[in-house]
Parts: structure tokens; sequence; C-alpha cells
């Protein structure tokens, strides 16, 4: 059950609140966001939802029977838009693009992404400063020198950006140079480092674990808003399956259902999602039919040369030709 | 290595082919289908292909490194059209939609099944006499005398029949009335049913097993072709993975990987690729999106009363509204 | 429900109970097997089951909540043993082995095989005189004048064999020489292959799917019931999975699994569970203490010659040893 | 490739190895552990080992061709023993046994479970204070405060704590009171925890992801080690496949795979590995006999109250008679 509670509740209205839920033997959380402040009360027992709802303070009450709640379609009916900044959002209808290389890799690099983000009028740039590898060995990111460097020419250019973050304890040094926080499949359930980006007032962008249920995601997805932060974007990037022509198999259903499951926008990552770089663009624009809000991608201006994936990395030819079709593509989706 | 043979070839011409295939220890398959003689040649040492090409009674010579050979894209490189009767094929550049219950119940239900493919210019019903159940104890189909009945009412409505077939007693006495063979995902698998397909002259649409790989798929497929039979459509349903959300993950990389990989059209089933009702239709525009040569659906006059499967199958009114969208989505997905 | 039948009920007695059945708005299957008569009930309304029970004819009543009926534990408590010959069983406590090639070759390797097996003291031979490939280009077997021969050298020695049929048309020339039946992986959800081996009164070996579920296995096991015959052994053979290490994934949890939900016996296949030669034996091992009947597993004298699947293939040094340590094991598990 | 360096290498000479190595292109990670220090060489090209084997101060040089290089059998054939305390190893020969709750809940359950403990000679008690939970909402363990509690009554009974750490910030806090960190299955790629658990001297239990493969496992593993630290124990404890009737898919070929390709123990976890109380013991004795150093298990005084995982947690009855018969399988398996 949740409870949205007024703005400007007073003390003795919020006591005889959580007055009520213990007397029916509910446990309450109080969150309290950006946006609102909520109670959301767990139990077991049905009671009659009207020996609350008349009390002073409360705005609305909703039962919500998923497991997980403030993400839940079944209270906020109509779709969440998440703003990036004054004039961007991920979820208001617009098709929103993230577009740039697997890793930050150096100055020349980042200059020649903006470049092609600028030309196809893209606003928000992707790219990695600490990367999550398997091997110990591999190659893991410019860290945040490179962050610091990449902002300053994103900044100039007017472009958001969308990095990982891997721990907590890289939160705050990062802040001032993100826009997007993104969580990767290897940490979506890295219950701590969810806590914390539910503490800050920026975007998250959370990706599907390897072998994330639908379940799973949305209650990941709720770590964040019950510490209370309401920014947060769905990434469906392809699951775990036995098929091995692929890297992962993109998981189109998952896009369907979690926006109808939830109020929350929904990008894809077809880069990850088919790991072929010449598959890429055809699974993205089944991405867009799906109802995705947005798409993030990787984009190289020599793929081959690429630091790590460089195999599911698009051009700048082919990132400009899908960029095109992509926008011919939502057209005809909210049209149908 | 695929030998593409001269339909006028003499014989002692061939016997030189053969003498030489053998010279350099391959083993050959002598294939010949509705549409030309092919030898399939496997063997391990690598040689100069000049050796046999410049034979007389050959038409070209191709090496097929891939583990399926006469269903690559490796030495036909333009795609397959397969023709269902004088005016109609998938694969040829046409949007096809099959469209029609799980089962066939009676005639009235055909009746009004039929009306509504008229209504809405689709040319092919699908529909179940012979259904694999995972019980015993589960309604099987009504058989012989039901797929009679059946073609009787398409036929005056000049609408072609797609219908599964399960095992290769069933095929004489089916052949009269059945213009697209359908292999279940069920027996994608079962050589001895894709042996006899070989040997008929109709269509066979060849659905994905349950936990099928791509390759798997595209063999099952050679087994047709290489047994004489060159009409097949390759159908995605999808996937058993580890996701309880729905009833199967519908694998829309196989739809993209499929088209890149074999000359054979590929259409989808977004009714029990997702196996929800309200979502079918999203998923079939992604599937259009994806490139698929057609779809093949579940409808019926009352979804939640039908024969088994009515979960995921549309009404009347999701089907009209997802015909159209599907067209208009083909139309865009022709052009980008 | 499941009513069990005295095998003399008379006609108007039987009459009563299906009219009783009919009056709850059941539906019955009659099942008429080796070792009795029964009817399945399947019906949603509850009702008391006294109403039933008092009439003539009847021997018992169960109700199984199961998807499968007859093939569950609920009804029937204690084991079952399937009689391979007068003094041979699988399920019977004693642990049963059989081993064989792979692929039957000729005369030459089935009588180094049997030499093997005397030695060793197993009575039962594996072997593949019909083989599914997935490639129709490959070795299928000798087909049935290999079987001849086979069962000529095995019926000397005293010796039972199990190989796979693959369609029913195979069923009945098959039938002379074949002591059990086996149904391959793919076949698991041949419904027709089903049936017909359940009109037949040989053990039959059934396989799991290569993703089948431990609920369409024991689904499968009940055709073969439902149509007549009781003597069914259930196999594990490892289920396909995400993980590329091995061939397949041994489902171990399945052997202890179906040991409760069903009364039939198990044996697992720790050859094709992981695929790797020099593994089999721990895992044979591991699945003989999980509580497995039996095991299947092959064995070749000169196993890297071995047609298709050597790499599985146990030469005679090891799979001595492992005959030696699984029933050591056996006795083990047996006390614990 | 490896290259062990003696203790007392003089930096001259170690000098001249990094230019060696550089000059064959090779690029280097210098890594010093509580025993030895080591240098893994990564390059592409090959070259003659030789050039650089008679070098002062090199103890040993290894080839390593697999993805992972410390935890690699490939370059230390014998078995690898985690000390635990002076009289306590895992990997040893002995067998290990870790009993406990899900999580610590109180003083008086503490108690409880270590009496059991004692009663049958188990030394390590397992435990969590930092529960990994799917939804915010749920009971995340009592904390530091109650490690300490727990500790406090061990370490009078002389038994030792293995508990899971969930983030890097953790770590310092738990260190007094805990004898093994375990690193649980949704952490399995957190490399900076991975990375900062390498800095530690002490042994670390480390689960395989919920759907990862053995080969991260074993990079994971090599996180650890090449931080440092090279008490590792890897723990096999399900996975996540399409079968739903357990909860997670105990995969027993990873068992025996993992003995073969890495030096490292090997432990089962056999609650969460079916996550069905009543079949805990056998698939524990599957694990035995497939060659597990230990287990790892869950155990309460009162199963059905326990928080969170009761349904697969034993009671001291089962847990005693399990305890019992893996010794004498442990016994068996050592001698086959």
């Amino acid at each position: 059950m949740i409870i949205q509670l007024q703005e400007n509740i007073e003390e003795h209205s919020y006591q005889e609140i959580l007055d009520k839920i213990d007397g029916v033997g509910y446990k309450h959380n109080e969150i309290s966001t950006q946006y609102g402040k909520y109670l959301v009360c767990i139990g077991k027992k049905d009671f009659d939802i009207r020996r609350i709802g008349s009390l002073a303070g409360i705005k609305d009450i909703h039962r919500v029977s998923d497991a997980y709640k403030l993400v839940s379609s079944k209270w906020k009916v109509g779709k969440t838009a998440v703003p990036i900044s004054e004039d961007l959002a991920v979820g208001n209808g617009d098709f929103q693009i993230m577009a740039g290389p697997c890793s930050i890799e150096g100055e020349a690099q980042v200059r020649s992404t903006i470049q092609h983000l600028l030309e196809n009028n893209i606003k928000i740039m992707r790219g990695g400063v600490y990367k999550p590898r398997s091997s110990p060995y591999s190659f893991r990111g410019l860290g945040i020198d490179g962050l610091k460097m990449w902002h300053e020419q994103t900044q100039e250019a007017g472009i958001k950006i969308v990095t990982e973050v891997m721990q907590v304890s890289q939160i705050e040094s990062m802040l001032p140079y993100v826009d997007i926080f993104q969580v990767g499949a290897r940490n979506s359930q890295n219950f701590n480092l969810l806590d914390a980006l539910g503490e800050i007032d920026k975007p998250i962008l959370l990706k599907r674990g390897m072998s994330g249920t639908i379940d799973e995601l949305l209650q990941a997805a709720e770590y964040i808003f019950s510490n209370g932060n309401e920014k947060i974007i769905l990434c469906e990037r392809g699951i775990r399956t036995y098929e091995k022509a692929y890297r992962n198999t993109m998981d189109i259903n998952a896009v369907i259902l979690l926006k109808e499951k939830s109020h929350l926008p929904v990008v894809v990552d077809p880069s990850h999602g088919i790991g072929l770089r010449d598959h890429v663009s055809r699974l993205a624009l089944a991405g867009v039919m799906a109802g995705a809000d947005g798409v993030i991608m990787e984009v190289h201006h020599e793929p081959e040369k690429a630091f790590s994936d460089g195999q599911q990395t698009l051009n700048y030819q082919q990132s400009g030709r899908l960029i095109d079709a992509m926008h011919k593509t939502r057209e005809l989706a909210l049209t149908i």
C-alpha cells in the first residue's frame, strides 16, 4: 500500500496516520523524494482502505500488489518523464538517443564523437571511464581525470554525459561531471550502490542484470526510488540465454512489459543486445517499434580500433543512418 | 561445397564430376528439388575449386563453410520467395499475414474467422487439427475430418491453409487440403518428419525449437531442402529462458540473423513469442521492423472461450488494428 | 483423480461408475495396461470422493493434483520396478548399468563391447542404429540390419539391448530385437511416438528433452502409461543452459526430484550430462549418490575413433574402474 | 605467462626481467601476495620462454593460455589449501562443513546453533548480518552489532565465522570479527569489492554468480589473487536455468570442472543449489561425491520460523544425519 502524503502535512496528522497503520499491523517505510512524500506500508492483512483514506494530510492511497511498489504503474498511471536538463528529458514523448564509445579513450576521440553527435542533433553522450572488466588485467578506463576532460569538452558543446558508476565511493567525485549515472548489468543487484544513488538528485540509467528478471529490475529501481530519487530510467540490454550466435539475446518482450508494469521510461541498448555491429541498427528499430523511449548505443570513429567492445560499435555512417531511421520509426510508432 | 548442376547434364559428365569429387576425398550427396540439381560435397581437405569448375554440366560451384549448406546465403545471395499459390508468396517482398485460431473447433468458428480474414484482406488462415499437447488428457484436435470441413470453407473463400503436421503418416491424407505444412517447435528436430516433408512439393513453415539454436533451425531446414523441397519458411516463435514473466521470450535477434545467414524467408509468431494477448501487437510490429517477411498469429471471435491457448489470442478488433499497423510498419521498414 | 478398477469388474458396475463420474461433471479416460485397469478422471469441481468409493468393482481411489496422474507418486507410494527379463529389472533396488557405444559400427566393435560387458558383469548394452543427427549429411546409423547383427551377438552372450527408436514406423520391425526402447531427448515431446510406445509391452527408457522441464518429462511418461504401458524408466541426461564449458549441464536436482514426484525408476546419463570423457566418472558417482537407479553410459574400445560423440565416451579401462566405483557408491548410498 | 619470482630478488635482476618482457612486447602486472611474488605477463606474440627463463631472480616460468592466470591449474598443479586457523583449512584433504542460519537473528539463535555445531564437531558457522535482499523493504540483517555479538559467542566456543560482505566500506569494521569473508552471488562481478578483498589477508569464499560462467568465476578469483590474496575458496551454489521446479539448478558439472581448471578448493552450497529442505541432503552427498572440498549449508533450530529463506534450511535432526552421511561419503570419495 502506498500513501501519498501532502507536502505540508502537519506533524500530528502524520502521527495519526502512522498510528492507524500500526493499528492494522502494517510496517511502514517513510520515503521522501525530490517530488513527494510517501509511506510504503507492507502487511498481509486485508483491511478497508477507507479507514485511513479520510485522514488529514493524505493526498491519495493505492493498493499495490506487486513486489515493487513506488515504481509500479498500479499507483501511478501516467508516465514519468525524467528531466536531464531544462529542455531535455527521457520519457516525455521525445525519443532520446544516447550515443558514444564504449570507453573514453582521449581528447581526440571525445572531440570527434561530439562532432558526430552535434551533426546528428544528439544531446547525450555515453562513454565509460570506469569499466567493469571480466579480467583484472584489462584496461579499466581513464577514471576521474578522463571524466573531467570529457566533461570540459561536452560542456562547451552543450552535450550531456551518461556514464557508469561502479561503486559508492565514486559517486561524490563524479557528481559535478555526470548528468546521468549508469548502473551496469553486473551491478544491477549491488544494493548498496542502489541505495546510495537513491540519495542523490541525478537521473539514474539502470540496466537489467545479465540474467535479471523483470521483477528484479523493478525491485532494483525500487531501491533507488525508496531512498529518495524518482529519476530512474530502465534499460533493457539483452539477457544471457543458451544461444551462442550472439553476445546477448535482446529481450524485446521486456521493453513491452516494463512499459506496462512501470511508469518509468525504458530505453534499449541494441549494441549489447546483439553484439554484432551490422545488426545493431535493425535491432534498434525493432526496439523503437516495441515502445522504447530512447536508445543507448555505441559509436566510434574507428570501431575496429576501439577499446574493448568494438565488435558491437557502429561507425559514424551507420550511426547517422540509424538516427534518421529511428526518428522516422518513432514517428510511426506514436501513431499506431 | 555446393555444385549446382545443369538440368540437362549428361550422364557421362555427371559421372566425371563424381569421380573428381571422389578423387579429392570428398563425400557427395545427390540432391534433386523442384528447382534444381545439386551435389553437396563434404570433406575437410582444402583444394583448388577450379579443378572441378570447368567440367561440363556444372552451372556453378560455391564453398559454404556453415554446417548447413543449401539453406545458406553463402551460395545463394538473392532471397528466396516461397510460392503459396499463383498470386501468393512468402518472401517476395509482400508482407504475408497468417491468422486464425489455435485449434479448429467447428464450422461456425471457421466461418467467422474466414469472414474476419476477408474483411482484412488476409489470404492465409492458420489453425490446428492435430495439436501437440503436454498432457495426454487434453483435446488433441479434430483431425482429418476437421481439416476437410475447414478446407471446404476456405476454398470457397479463396483462402489458403497453414496447419501443423505431427507425424509422417499424416502427410498423405492431409496433402490435398493443406497449402503450407507447419512443423511445430516440439518437432523441429523430428528428423524423419523433416525427411518426409522434403519429399513433397508443398511449402513448409518450420518453427524453431523451444530451445533450438539458430544453427539447429537452419540444419533442420537443410533436412527438408536436401530431400528435395526448397519451399521452406523459417519461423521464430520465442525461446525458453529463465524469465517467467512471459510464456516464451521472443528472440528478435534471431529474425535479424536468420535473414543474414539464410536466403529463406522468415516469419514471426508473436502470439507464442510473448503469450500475453495485450502485448502481441507491439511485439508483432517490432518483428516487422526487425525484417520479418510475415507473421503468423492467433485470432478468435471469443478468445476467452478458445480451446487451449486463448491467453495469447487476439480478438477481431485487436487483430484488425494490428493488420493495419503492420502494413504501415512494413512500408516504412522497406524504405530504411 | 485415479480410480483403480478390479480386474474382474462386471460390466454393469463399470457402467455405474462411469455414470457417477459423468454425474459430477468429470471427463474420464479408460486405461488398461499390462498390470491393471484405471479410470483417470479430470474435472475441476471438488466433490466427496466417498460418493464413488463404495461402488462395486473399485479397488482404490486417489486424488492426484499434479498435471501428470498415473506416473505420480501421489497415488502409488511404492517404487516401480521395471522388469527387463526374468532376472533383471530397473528400479528393484539393484543398480543397473547400461553401457556401450554411441553407434553400432560393426561386428568387431560389438564383439569387443560384449566382451567388456561380460568381464564387468554388465547385463544391458546400449548402442544406436537409428541416430538423430543435426546434419542430414551425417552418418545416421546402420539401421535394422545393424540391429539384427547386434542382437544375434548379444543373445548368445545373454545381454539385453537398449536402443533408440526415432519414429512409429520403426517400432514393429525393431520389436523382436530390442529389450528396452529408448526415446531420445529430441523426441521427448514426439507425442505420436509416445502414444505408440504405450501400446507395446516393452520397457521404455524416456530421456528428458534438451530443455524439458520435470513436469514435461513426467507428462511424456504419462502418455506412455495412459496408452497401456507401465514399464517406463526416466532418464536425466543434462539440460541446455547458458554455460558453454560443457556440452550439457547435468541437472542433478532432477534426479532427486523425479524420485520424489514419481514412482518410476530414474537413471542418469553422465556421458551426455557433461560431454567430457575425463569427467564422466565423477559425474556418474554423483548421480549414484543422488539416488539414481542406474546409469547409461558410452564406452568404446577406441573412443577417439568412435562414430560421432567420442569426446564423451569412456575407454575400457575408465569404464571398468567406474563400474567398480559405482557399485561401492551405490552400496553406501543405500545405507544413508 | 606467469613468472614466479624469488622472494629475495635483487632490484637490478628484477629490472632486467621487466626489460626483457617489455622487449617482447608483453605487458606485465606485478603481483605480491602473502605467499609470493609474481609477474603476470600478457601478450599475443609467441616467443621462446627460454629467453627469460635463465635470468637471475626467477623461480619458475609457466605459460597459461586460460583467460585467468594465477588461479589456473596450468601453472600450479598441486591443490591449494586455504588456512582458516592454525589447525583448520579448506582444501587440505579434510572435508570442511560450514553450517548455520541464513541470517543472524539474535543471541538465543546463535547460542542454539553453536550448541548444534559443537555436538556435531563442526568448526565453521555461517550466517548473514548484511543480507542482499531483492526488496528494499525486507529485513537486511543485524549489521555490525549483530556480528560483534555473534563473534563474542563463537570465540568462546572456538568456532570460526564465515559471513557475507556486501561493500568495500564494510570490510574494515568487519575484519576483526570475520574468519572467512563471503562474496555473494549478486556480487560475484563487483570488481571493486573483489579488488579490496584482494588487499586483506583473510580467506575469501567466492560464490559463483546467478548465471555466472565457470570462466567468469575464475576471473573473479583472479581479481582477488592478483591484488595480493591467495586465500580463495570457490563456491558452486546453483545457477539460473529455465527450470522452475527448484529455486536454482545445482551445476554439479561445475564442481568437477573447477577442480580441474583451478588449484583452488571448491565447496558446494546445496541449500541454495536446490532450495527445497527435504532434498538438500541428497544434493549435498552428490556434491561430496563430485569432489567438493566442503559444504556450506543452512541450518536453524526452527526452520519454518527462520528469517527469509527457511524453505531451504535444515532442522537440527536433518543436519546431524547429513553431517554423518557426508563424512562417510567423503571417506569413500577419497578412495575411488
